[in-house]
């Protein structure tokens, strides 16, 4: 992990490919390759894309996913842009009158992931930000993936359409919580050190008249120990707590 | 499903609330409230936003979130914003040494319905664009919320932060597919309509001197049968290729 070698980015997929199907804003191509990047994702391809390309205003919203857009392909139609690939889906939330199989974001990664491992060459269209993807782009895919959206309010942001997918995709590596912000847990207090935690407690409070009367102390440090127990303490914890007891009785100068 | 009634928007959760912490640019603003609605979120909350509120930008990008932005509350700080809460995720990618649950978008999710199930007011909080959550901020969660992220290019954009989390709610709904995308898919074909196609198929094949010689024929046509069964044919689907043979047929002249 010392520097960053500039000829092999930390991408961990070169496929699936996105393929942005005529967008309109170098915003959103930028915000699709920062949230590619992101999770994980490189191969950037994109079908007559409206102001041209490179596009300056995309480069501004990638944040650092030039890369990705550094490798992007232009292609002049939706059939050049996947001639190549053997399977490819179609972010859509439209009503299509078409019998193909409509998967959910999961069911797309999984069918993605099997064609891939197949030796498949694999992508996912999105269509541009005016009206999505045309039927005849629709018809050209092996699936159509949908996500459960508002059916009031159902055009995505081209960008976070392409977000939602790139995250299903890294999710299904099965790494959640992800390794790199898991930190080493300390270990779990053994039942003997909360026993002495909570004698500690209890002479201390029996010597400064709290557990009264005497006839309710009982269930008083019971109600104690199942509060304080609910936090699951770690032996840092029980450390920690005996601490504040012994400064706290310190403090009335016992 | 006639007309819509401003007075009762299509927000199918006030839960959880999503609060932005010191968010700095109208447009992320706006674009989070996009993605809450459309995945069926409804109440905001921004910290401190630096450009003040309200603001023409967030309008702008919200795409007809409208509703979401206008009903957004501001708070002067954090605590202000979750004090009546009582179960608060924190959305972040960096490493903290706090010992608090580490979840993904679903568990996360999980908890957050649970809690809001048994009579809890749920929030996630997303930090700002310069630098996410403070450490600060994060004590004051219940749970850590991490995605599955790039560990070289962790950091999301704020609208896609907000968005992942927003399908990852509704995608708990099990609504996948969306059922107003799905069409009535036809009738599978019966295996006694397949056999009649095939058994027309092959008469015409070998009308045709196609299956040649005649003992490869039972092997080419068993091939024939497994390739189109394949298909999974509906009753349209066969009415259309024996038509389709027909069709081919006559431009013989048989």
């Amino acid at each position: 992990m010392a520097g960053t070698d500039i000829s092999k980015p930390d991408i961990s997929s070169d496929w699936p490919a996105i393929i942005l199907v005529e967008p309109q804003l170098g915003e959103n191509i930028g915000a699709a390759a920062r949230a590619m990047r992101n999770f994980g994702l490189g191969q950037l391809r994109l079908v007559a894309p409206r102001d041209g390309w490179p596009n300056e205003r995309a480069l501004a919203t990638a944040s650092g996913a030039d890369q990705v857009l550094e490798r992007a392909v232009v292609f002049p139609t939706t059939a050049a842009a996947i001639a190549d690939l053997t399977f490819v889906a179609a972010a859509t939330a439209r009503r299509r009158e078409l019998e193909k199989p409509l998967l959910g974001a999961e069911g797309c990664v999984a069918q993605t992931r099997s064609a891939l491992a197949a030796g498949g060459r694999v992508g996912v269209m999105f269509g541009g930000e005016r009206a999505g993807l045309s039927t005849e782009d629709v018809v050209r895919a092996d699936v159509i993936m949908s996500y459960p959206v508002n059916p009031a309010f159902a055009s995505l942001n081209l960008a976070h359409a392409v977000c939602v997918f790139a995250y299903a995709w890294r999710n299904a590596d099965g790494a959640a919580p992800p390794p790199y912000v898991q930190i080493e847990p300390s270990p779990a207090a053994s039942h003997a050190d909360l026993d002495r935690l909570f004698r500690h407690l209890e002479d201390e409070l029996i010597a400064a008249g709290f557990l009264f009367p005497p006839e309710k102390a009982p269930t008083m440090m019971r109600n104690l120990r199942t509060t304080l127990q609910r936090a699951a303490l770690t032996d840092n914890d029980v450390r920690t707590l005996r601490g504040v007891i012994k400064a706290l009785t310190g403090r009335r100068g016992t």
